[in-house]
């Protein structure tokens, strides 16, 4: 039974009062929702944290290596700054999903650069709620395959 | 029911064969035919095709407004340097998924830069034969929402 | 009797139905009558063709010299990433007008360079059909200056 | 009666004794003693918090909107490094008004970019503690006239 | 009867004895002469200026609005390296030609760049005289269409 | 009592009818009576000059040393270009309060790079006509504690 | 026996008349009965193909695998600009030499980088039709000793 | 008897698991032990933290003025991102050693660039635990002479 | 007997009281005394003129070509922005130095780069009064020698 | 009967111990006997050198113009460094070769920019001891040609 | 028993008068007694260079596998300019410190980039003479663990 | 009576055969009769070399201080590439003149960076010949002036 660890980044708390035309209405609770329904579907277990701290963040990342099989994460503002998220990632290297609500590539110039997105597995971006849930899929099955 | 094109760009048909510790093992045909059971699992229909040649490429998205409901594009090396791709995409304005085999932002340089992502739906990178099909179901969960 | 290639590059058979706030919404063939009716009044004969090849109109402009005496080319997307055209141009070395619908200086920092610019007689970006119009009068007078 | 937050980003707390050739002698008491004088004397009360946690910064200001009518805030080396914070901003979209002590743009390089400004209603840099006085006078002005 | 400002920018006075091999041997009152040729055929009429000064040619666009229909400009070396044009053009928001006698883009790398292109409706670059006088038709015609 | 020279750069003059959406409806006599008001309630004299001249300004300021105790100056498109207002202001070396009506980090590129702040006491940008009371207040509030 | 696919980037049917200055005055045939002298020396057969199309010069390479021990190939324009044909290479693996007639190092900058080179096994640039010859002649050497 | 702060930044905790191939097998705990085992021999006194958090090392940094003489710190991924360890930095003015584990100028690019090296005494990168050892000791050298 | 034009750019007429630190204590009238009486014991003739105004120093040199054998100038602030005084010196092409006070090497990199240079005869920078005396003699001594 | 100055550039002395995997196990002798070979068999001779000093190869060059019909040098290291040579090449202005063991475009960023290339007659890189033996032969087949 | 080569780079022959507020007081001798002590101690020997000359450099590098356990160099100036010096060092592939008197990171930007750095064990800057003996004690650290 | 060293860079042994379009047909020899007839004049001494090793040149420079007064150098090639030489010319801190036969601001891009002109007291070139003596000149009547 795969166990995930599931983070969202800084601000993802004030989804659905924030910027609509960006981020669209979806609130965290019911990414989360969803999010445990397709697990509890595949026989997966989350554990699900929002944070603001990048320090935090690193650290949950940190202690992942003994407790799960891979990591959801949503860097959010971290994706475009971080050194020490990624190097946390580097570090426990885990099965990682990098996933965006908006199509970060068709936003500012500074948000086409992930310093996350070299180290983990893979990354979708552009999909929404749909992001989320399309990453937890990538990492179950490749978890299911090895 | 939903009707989605999909493009391979170019030398995707030398799959299985082409530097496998990049690409895998898995050949286009297993792609497809995971493609088509998934559809098939959706009631959604697939055109697919192959081209290594840019303007082809141009040709088949600039036909594809009344025909399909969607795109699934893997634009491969055509990605960093197409405009004449992005323009297509833009002209005909569908639902469009961009997919990539393996992570291209833990490549060359060049790599990381996607003339098409900004103008599409969404982009998937780095989950191998699994990109495809996530980016099939967002097509299609995006399609159902509409 | 002056003979001119017209040559419009990829995307260009989408006018009228492809993005009206940037290109207007007028057709190629609006285009082409235009063209043809002025060439008339300057007893000039036209070629038109429209290709989304670039290495089509690297033919097409590579066998120019023998058959026409200047050529006015909308590159499209091809006008910033193309070489080959460029070289084509350069190799042929006919009076050339390059021309645009929209305003390419106005428009993503991309559109801002042109490959081709360099080696043509003129550009001519911004004023929609007319920019066509503009560009063969500007060959047909050079021409009948020489 | 306007409510205004009041922010000091990270090292604030150290004015006085800090590099006093770049910041001055006066300290953040002053400047807060300052800042409730003015805003007694404009019937506006406000709830100033320092802090070095760019995570803290963010929570902060992501639960203003509720609670408050604008934000002052200096955000200190956080200006040309933090994403999450110009997000937050974002998200409440409340009158914000940006202040520095000295003259960043007198400073090195790193220091001429603001992550922060784009997303501001106005910057004010250079004008030492009068700095955050001006800014405080601007945003009630524009909150009066709203 | 549209009433359109023609401005020469700087060093435009000495056409004819500049660097032929540049901008060839028509000098300023020959181009004026056309232009007025072609304005009358037109039932057009125009004021013509020719200033070296920026602060004029700021002043001679800021005072159009209410005088002129359209602006035919070669803003010349002030091309590259005036804000304070480009602002007047934008203030005064007429339709405007810019044009130039040589082929900008064949030139140093300086004169790629121009800050005015941005804001006008269109650009014309190489034709010499020519440029004029379809920047003058292009203007016309498009005041008659609107 | 405290002399300031008030200098409004090029353009500034058209206030009011000018892109309303930029730079609002005020126009340059409304901050002319604002800043007047202001200053007589503070005992200083106001000179007010608006010019489109970069050499007219270089001008004013040059001979400011003798006649004034400060400068206020909006230099408006001159702020990205003018290497010879900076030179101007740091060779009289008076207090110097750089305003700006709009944001000018929230618009174009070009915009984010004042020549001029380098060499200024400090810069203010984004209040509207805010912008110059707090510039004025500024300066006063400077003069008088030296 | 050595087979060997040598292939004509886009333009190269133009040699002889196209620029002499740059190019010389050999053709393409010229060079083309120079190799097969050569290789009839060496016992090596070549299969000789001229195509001005991206992606067919991409079939061309990925269909070379099965049939072919190396390539000699001139991309000229392609050099610069395409990923599509430094693909194909890598992903056939072959050994390859890189030819060019002119010193691409001599000409404008966008000449001197070539997105071929760094797949390759070398890369000849600068001896005209005897760039063709000697990396045939690096080619077969590479076999022999292999 | 001198007192040094000593600070290991992010991920340092996950030292002995971590990439040994760019971090080598050596474990927090087994620096500390030397470092303290080093101090010993020379009557120095060493606190000793490791956080994760930027804001926390800018608070321990900020308030080592009055009770350390001397800083040695392994800023890790901080290094390449944190203006505010280096305002912190800055502030105290303490002497300090900026040490690394690994020789990040042989690592990726954004590594080669330190935001705390110009505000420190120096910087030792490359020799493991041993760069630890070698910083002390460089710190009570510089705090010996003083 | 040779006629020279000196030309002194923006803010040349502050010297003495400006920045002393950089541009020595000498006045513009004893550089203008020096460079008379070093005229007079050659037999040469000058014309000095300082200017504020770019579009004037423009319209100086456009009107050299008859009236003068060389132009000595320092345009001092339009050195790095005047692309109008560099096309004023292309077209008259008369032999041409450039003198600076300052060692412009030695200060910021704005002020590296001149946009005069490389259409001047030759350049002098960094010797005070001395670099304008040189560069009288370098003239006339070309002068002497044509 | 041609004479050819071979210049081994620095670090070449090493050739045989020096990182296999880049360079080969060939050596300096051996690379020098089978140019020795090559030359006796077209009748030519050859002076061949090797230095690790930039001025010594810039002597050596710049005595050959009396003594030498060409030059074949592998510049290594100072290819991206020495202007100096550049210079000494462009001054006797010789038949020159340049070339490389291994494949400069395949290796770091800084090994792609030659400062030599721009002004040989060729450059061949990336086929071991071969690309001597290339190099020769070009420089021979072109003499012959003159 | 250790042997260590120790170079000193271009310039260190002039330590103690040059530029005393960058490089200190130290001499030459002062560092190479100190050093001499320090081997003596640890029973390692030593041989002590200064030179001027890059290529004398590349040649005592080039030979010093044979005779030498690791390397200690101060290459000053050619810290930032020395592809040879790099390359020497890549081929004897000794261990070796690079060690810097001045923190390079706090001076001019061309001093921040290290040619040396990403091809030895580690750097060690700032430290004035200490930085020497630091550098000794990591390679006699390092070779005594080997 | 002043002592000056004149130092002659690479390859300027070589003029009068070099390059004459660039450099004239000047010879070294002729340069320095002209310079020690000069100095005779104003009863100073030369010591002039001419060297073509950096190495050479940074001792030349060093060796300086106690026997010259000031140093009149033409660095050539090693303007654009040698810190070495700039670091000398720092230590010993004599006036100096760096020289250029030609305009280096009218030649190739790398030619515009000079790392040698931040150090000296000015710079002169472009005026061939003239350029040694005006910078001669420069010399003495600073020495003259102290």
């Amino acid at each position: 039974m795969a166990k995930i660890l599931v983070i969202h980044g800084p601000n993802l708390n004030l989804l659905g009062s924030r910027e609509a035309d960006v981020y669209g209405t979806v609130t965290i609770n019911e990414i989360n929702a969803g999010l445990k329904k397709f697990a509890a579907s595949k026989k997966a277990t989350l554990k699900i944290v929002q944070s603001n701290h990048e320090g935090e963040i690193v650290e949950l990342i940190g202690k992942a290596k003994a407790k799960f099989d891979g990591i959801l994460i949503n860097p959010a503002a971290y994706t475009h700054t971080s050194v020490a998220i990624r190097d946390a990632l580097s570090a426990v290297a885990l099965p990682t999903a990098e996933v965006h609500l908006s199509n970060i590539y068709a936003r500012e110039d500074f948000r086409h650069t992930s310093l996350i997105a070299p180290v983990v597995t893979g990354q979708i971006a552009g999909f929404g709620k749909m992001s989320y849930l399309l990453g937890l899929e990538a990492l179950l099955s490749k978890l299911m395959k090895t």
